[in-house]
């Protein structure tokens, strides 16, 4: 009873409008911080999230900042922080660079907020959330990633558009990596309960599952300068619900997986039961064959990704 | 734009609990209706129920009445209308009273609401349906029966129980008849998009099956006096929504099958699209052997009623 | 943070319908008891209510039982429980059967919620909300009653009606006992901020405040068996709301003064501010001539109710 | 019946912010259309705020546009578009450019949705919006301005904070023009409906006047680059819902004053009805003699800056 209180790391786009989710669900009370350098910005958009409250109905106090102190005690952390890849910038310049982002975030969040659930967003998104879990020292099921709930809502959506559906009717998992090795699951894809394959052929469901798998770059190439952050943000805000109102949510998300499915301990993307403990299940399907081979491989890229993480931050 | 009219006939448990739902939702102004020997009861409901909205924050005119006027020009019309089975009742003195109540409410909606999309919730639904299609003489897509959203419903509750998940993530289809004849549907059932046979034994599955065939009368058993309404009227709300918004549901429903399944022109539960326009479209499923034999018998006895229903209203 | 535990006693209309008022609004888990004489009853509302659940998109365990094991450590706990004056029964009947009634609730609560905020419904509700709170022996900012919410929404309602306005614009305040002795402050009423009285010519106010003041008695007449739960449920509804999500509302209430207003330790209407520590406040307002010879008036009538009420229980 | 079109012009901050609001409460279908020169931004926010409908339960289609053609037909026309002031633009360079902007998709709006409700939000808002009204030549009842809710909406949230209260019980109303010659109406300012000087000093009273005044240069210069969003966005999705849903909202806006107020044909920050049809009513209010000076100082204020406007664009 009583509110919670939400940390949102990062006040940029999808923090931002992560906040703006949360707020206007009254999920709790939010604190919106940011690096010293972003000086009053995140409490100009807290501020003007606050004045819009009067006008949606909500109560939730809304926070900006660009110290730890006012994060104390918070129930659920997102870490959004991070750079995007610059022109001309390696692909391991931005690893290294956004593992020390996070890392140091994780550090003031294990000072600060040491029960809470930690759901990290930053990327490359499955190196990040391992490189948070090392730091935190937490147990693995109050650490997790978004990842499978954007790439499914990317997926649901162009399934809706192409049957002429309401979203709300759309159920799907993906499971994996995010993005490139992400894990289509066509057995696992529904429509009112019905099995997508007895709606749709697999050539039009294929061609919606490559879709889905590049929806970040779509955005990107429209944008042309910026990425997206409506639908990552709400994919979080979906999390953060999940957690505060304790909902058991079955959901796909970057959990860390030891013996589960064999992985070993990475963070990968695999179905779970999300509630107000974290990740309070893993929920083991038996992969048929071509999503096994689909899986290892985008296993294999994670601890891939991770291993270079590591090897970059000299440990 | 503007707020849609949506007649309710029949202000019992049923009708009035589908008019709280709607009016909460700000699906619309709504008439509640019943006939002239409930006097002031359905201006009384009404009233209370407008007496929330400052509360709760919707604006819908809600008024009740006993004669048609009113409900002229409806966009949507509920029929919640009927008697329940009394002690002593036969099956076909139930079947006749009924019939005769719809039939009368029909031709004062054809004669007010010419327009209008009619949903049946009058019990025993499959034969009332047809009758009330049969009175109106609207084209069979503007008049379809509630019966799979709730029968449905039901399922999914039950399944989310077992599971320790959010209802939010559990998705069904029940096809046939309401309640007993209810054709179950496990290959399109899922949760988070897992079929369900991926997560629960068959045996536990078949058990929840059978509870949802009988949560009608599980409910009756519990509550002794009266029956089920918070979930019937739920549903109900449900297809107002689908209609009202325009939203192209993809969910079970009563509708008018001819060459669809060949059922040869009866009202049967199948998959729909539900919008503005009623029944959008009828999704046509490959049924395994089971399923057919399944549905083939629900089929049967509803045409059983039917034909039962005609002899009795005369012809 | 996690879901609230929220305890409503009484499966009655105002009890049942609280309970979908609030599972609707996702509040918390629920748990609706009644007296052991009602058998499974709660059990039956409480599974048509849970199977509503996936429809409408909410996950609240809500449970029905006629003991109070189940009901132990709940946050909140709503009293409805009390029987409606039956013709032939004299007023002090009914004041010493319902006092019997909440106080034996009382003592149940006591026991096994003792760290409950309690909203008392029950009628009388002055006299009721007093017995309570001396039987639980909680302080006194725990117990509180519902009245100035709902004789709020009415006066409400009716202004929107008589301007044309959207409810959500009229605010209002009322202060002093239930119903009858109700007092008006057409000084605390606004349309959209503006003074009622720079919109309504004070006749009309007057008729308006008038009909407010018997809006239970007008809907008992329309419903001619029976008596309003819609907007009485929804009152109760949204102060367990301002306590689970502590929204620090500033709303009327039948709160315990002592000094303030000079009431010397009675229940009456007051504003309060409500929040997780249930009424943290009570707002003292400097009261015109009229509005303060109203407000004694009504104290008096509370003092008269419940020194009968304490001669009935025998001291 | 059906969904609304609503069409937001302009898809930078506000603009798409504004969208996000209506998309997430459903209010209808949405174009956010922008100049060529945006290439596909319009449509990169369009479909990433569409993939944000399957987890958050909207069924809006929303897509983004450089061309006024997929606008045709709509309901609501929202006028975001215009420049922000660079540093060393001159007041009238900005009032310059921005009329050409606005009677650009006036010209554009006109041809293509003839029977919508036109709102402007952009900036200086009163003279656009007279601008506006102008090139379109549509009734005055369906074009108006938004300004007060959002400046209403500042003031309201300065004063819940500073009474600890929820934001849903403070009421407010602001006249007169945007920001600097706001009018402030403490007499129409209550909280719970107490009159606000029953609560607060009147000292404390004016500092949030003041502060709320000046809301928009305090965002600006927390954020350092760019201007609030939120809350106008938010205002502005208020006035659509208004619209769309028929809500008869009491609201103030920027509306058309012939002999209401003496204002002489005018666009000046008033109290309106706002429904389906537009502005439905002027409300006048009898002014006291210092909110009749201010008033009075804003419509002069208003009339210098549309002179200066017809100026520029040359008669």
């Amino acid at each position: 009873m009583g509110r919670a209180k939400i940390t949102i790391v990062g006040a940029g786009n999808v923090g931002a409008t992560c906040a703006h989710w949360c707020a206007a669900a009254e999920l709790g009370d939010i604190v919106l911080v940011d690096i010293p350098m972003t000086e009053n910005m995140p409490k100009g958009k807290a501020l003007d999230l606050m004045q819009s409250s009067p006008i949606v109905g909500f109560d939730s106090n809304v926070i900006g900042t660009t110290e730890y102190g006012p994060t104390a005690g918070s129930d659920v952390v997102v870490i959004t922080a991070g750079i995007a890849r610059k022109p001309g910038m390696s692909r391991d310049d931005l690893l290294s660079t956004n593992a020390k982002i996070v890392s140091s975030v994780a550090e003031n969040i294990k000072a600060t907020s040491p029960n809470a659930v930690v759901i990290v967003v930053s990327n490359p998104l499955d190196a990040m959330v391992q490189q948070v879990f090392k730091v935190l020292g937490f147990p693995a099921k109050r650490v997790c990633g978004q990842a499978g709930v954007l790439d499914t809502a990317r997926y649901r959506t162009f399934l809706a558009m192409e049957l002429g559906v309401s979203v709300e009717d759309v159920s799907a998992l993906l499971m994996g990596g995010h993005g490139d090795t992400m894990v289509p699951m066509p057995s696992c894809t529904s429509v009112g309960g019905i099995p997508i394959r007895r709606l749709l052929s697999e050539e039009k469901l294929s061609a919606i599952v490559d879709r889905a798998r590049n929806g970040g770059a779509e955005i990107v190439s429209l944008l042309k300068t910026g990425s997206a952050y409506y639908a990552p943000a709400a994919a979080t805000a979906q999390m953060v619900e999940a957690i505060v109102k304790d909902k058991k949510r079955l959901i796909p998300c970057a959990a860390y997986c030891d013996k589960e499915y064999g992985v070993g301990g990475y963070y990968v993307g695999v179905p779970v039961i999300l509630g107000a403990g974290g990740v309070e299940k893993i929920v083991e399907l038996d992969l048929d064959s071509e999503e096994k081979a689909a899986f290892l491989k985008s296993v294999d890229a994670v601890k891939s990704l991770v291993a270079t993480t590591t090897q970059l931050m000299g440990g």
